[in-house]
């Protein structure tokens, strides 16, 4: 009888739409890419420096936090191991030495119970967009271009986006009190902004203190909400960093997100979510919005892996309880590779690049943004991987907005210099075969982006 | 400036439906009864014995996958470390042991390119519910009771759910059939149908092999896909096991979900899907919907992280690629501890009990169910544990369609058997104080589910 069954085909169009979604795709291409293309010199992935994980040891950091536990709640060996092999709490196990962390490095003040610990920051992110969005009537302001991971989720959960351009400077914070408006006027509303306020992925932006406290005024004054992305903030220089927005909010208008994945370990998938506002309900109950968050993780990964949080909280304990010191250090390289890229640009296409060949220089972060004369699409990418051997990430997937198209992104953090030398080289030798003159578009461009 | 914020206040009604749903709310007030009734005994937690656990060496499990990956793909020591480190391939780094284990222990003949890695089987079907449902034309059927892992992955995304009777013998298939072509007639469709076949948490009902054929044959007529849970499988009396959904599948209607939390480690939060289903689209480019779930999962967590997947896969290595021996070993105790329950049931309730006190005898699996001549609430559950000492589920939020409220679930997994012991005298003397008659309802009984 089963013999007799034919085989099922799936049409793509039947299942869920965000899977047509462009920028789906283009990660599915980047990766395949990546894959075929194993000797080129790579300035896709934004993955931490490989000479950061030589000093990771994961038996010694279980071990150490192992050994917390035993002291700290006066339970035995077995007990203190039992934890890392069963499930254990949604909300996580390590969120004491989070929270001490946080108000170790960020002088954000929360209880353990404000805190869940993740699988990464993007279930964190993805939480809380679940928590916070109705169908129907709510938006997500988001820069463009913006970080994948964001806008993807959301697009998982059918969540409207409500695109902001972004000035090096950030969000820009006119466009957003329109975008509130001009929602309220279709009845319906922004519910929340994401933010990422320190050299953000892919637009290497950064907010000024003064445009941070006029971001927290805006939210109060339209009733919004602020998904703060703390990711790239390590990398601000010595002497240059300014408060997370979770510092400066008095009001308790933002939920904060962040991973260990960049100055930690990114294997051990452990990120956190930060949710201290109260929630109301009609029995009276009292609650925290964290509450919330946990009750869904039960139906995501259900908890975080004890043995990943005891790794990274092992790690914790034994830089005493803060990442500023580890922070530090890492940035350090992330420094000199942005400067070797920006260096070897100089170098390497600046003397004799046409006026449309033209990037940005942040303060910090991973990135740095080309315009070409061109279209930076995928036909473009798969040339410059044959005949190049070097490969980039395409700036159109990260814009909501048909933007990005001459554009592409460069990451220096996982190259050595060698490489960033060899690399920009053989990336002045494709720039060289390009036409000179712009091709015709409306695309926003680098130069609109750092003026 | 900012002092003159007012606090934030968030309204339960403007956050996600799914965060009202009373199936959520069971589950925090569970957590919370627990963690107030330290010294009670509870038959309320469905994890896995921790007797099993004392064989876990996470050290050796991960060097044993280490070694492995240096002789396989001839990579050195480091590089082999490294991988643990990292990001790793969004889809899994062990996805070719789990598959060999399938074919060993399910004869289920799948690529590895067919599997995806994901954060326990609660994220596998978190993907696969995301891939397949679009919103407002297509429901999901499960069953009534159902796992309430399921149901609640399924409100988080929104999606509708046909609930169908359950019978000793699993699914009741003529209402799959009726359900089916009612909501044909109202211009919607039912999608899939969460299938657990052996065993299911949490009425223990089993399905017969000719059931399983009858399925997957109206599947095919019906055209919907299966997504079979093959969680308690393992439990299957020696000589009494049946192949699993996917093992019949000759059409590719069934996308199987798992977990390594029963028999491997619950802690190391590794599942799978098994998803080999071609799908088409407009260019014709040929691929599975294990890649769609790939790309989904690129929006959820990323990638489940290598360490824990090392930890999985050494324990694979370790045992020959099959876990059917440690899986039958594991069975043991559970077999065990089954017969010890009802053995203190029939001792310690039967001889005295009225006939509104009544349990069923699953052959496998970790839950028995009882039936009360009143409401098993929260007000009844905090009682029984302030007087008697002792916990158990409710069973109505595992109901969607107002069943259970004079029902509970004893689960017989985690407990030692001087505790079972313990625990029936202690839920004895808490059932003689409850009054005999049975109080007006129209539930359904454990009666119902066992005839």
């Amino acid at each position: 009888m089963s013999a007799h069954r034919s085989r099922v085909r799936l049409d793509e169009d039947e299942l869920h739409p965000s899977l047509r979604d462009p920028v789906l795709g283009s990660i599915s291409f980047l990766n395949e890419v990546m894959s075929r293309y194993p000797g080129a010199v790579s300035f896709a992935p934004g993955a931490p420096n490989l000479a950061h994980l030589a000093d990771a040891d994961l038996s010694r950091h279980i071990e150490t936090y192992l050994a917390h536990v035993g002291r700290t709640r006066g339970v035995g060996a077995d007990r203190a191991r039992r934890l890392l092999y069963e499930y254990g709490p949604t909300g996580g196990i390590i969120n004491d030495l989070v929270a001490g962390a946080l108000r170790a490095d960020h002088a954000v003040a929360v209880l353990p119970d404000a805190v869940v610990v993740t699988v990464g920051a993007q279930e964190a992110l993805l939480l809380v967009l679940r928590a916070l969005f109705r169908a129907g009537t709510d938006e997500l302001a988001v820069s463009s271009p913006c970080f994948v991971g964001i806008t993807g989720a959301a697009r998982l959960l059918d969540i409207a986006l409500a695109p902001i351009a972004e000035t090096p400077a950030g969000l820009d914070l006119d466009q957003l009190t329109a975008a509130c408006a001009r929602a309220r006027r279709r009845g319906r509303r922004v519910r929340a902004v994401y933010v990422a306020p320190d050299y953000a992925n892919p637009s290497g932006s950064r907010m000024s203190l003064r445009d941070r406290v006029r971001l927290l005024n805006l939210a109060e004054r339209e009733n919004l909400l602020v998904i703060e992305d703390n990711v790239y903030g390590f990398t601000a220089p010595v002497g240059e960093e300014l408060p997370a927005l979770k510092a400066l909010d008095t009001a308790g208008r933002v939920v904060m997100v962040g991973t260990f994945a960049k100055v930690c370990l990114p294997g051990a998938r452990v990120g956190f979510a930060v949710a201290d506002q109260p929630v109301r309900n009609a029995a009276g109950t009292p609650r925290l919005l964290a509450a919330d968050l946990t009750a869904l993780k039960s139906m995501t990964t259900v908890n975080t892996s004890p043995i990943c949080q005891a790794v990274i909280g092992g790690m914790l304990l034994e830089h005493g309880g803060s990442l500023a010191a580890l922070g530090r250090q890492r940035a350090g390289v992330y420094h000199r590779n942005l400067a070797l890229l920006l260096d070897a640009l100089d170098r390497h296409v600046a003397p004799w690049a046409p006026a449309t060949v033209r990037w940005n220089r942040p303060g910090g972060g991973f990135f740095v943004l080309m315009d070409l004369p061109v279209p930076a699409d995928a036909a473009l990418l798969e040339r410059c991987a044959t005949e190049y051997g070097v490969l980039w990430t395409p700036m159109a997937q990260f814009h909501l907005d048909g933007g990005g198209r001459h554009q592409l992104r460069l990451s220096c953090s996982y190259l050595t210099p060698e490489l960033i030398e060899e690399g920009v080289a053989r990336l002045a030798r494709f720039l060289r075969s390009l036409p000179a003159s712009e091709s015709v578009g409306t695309n926003r461009t680098v130069e609109d982006v750092t003026r």
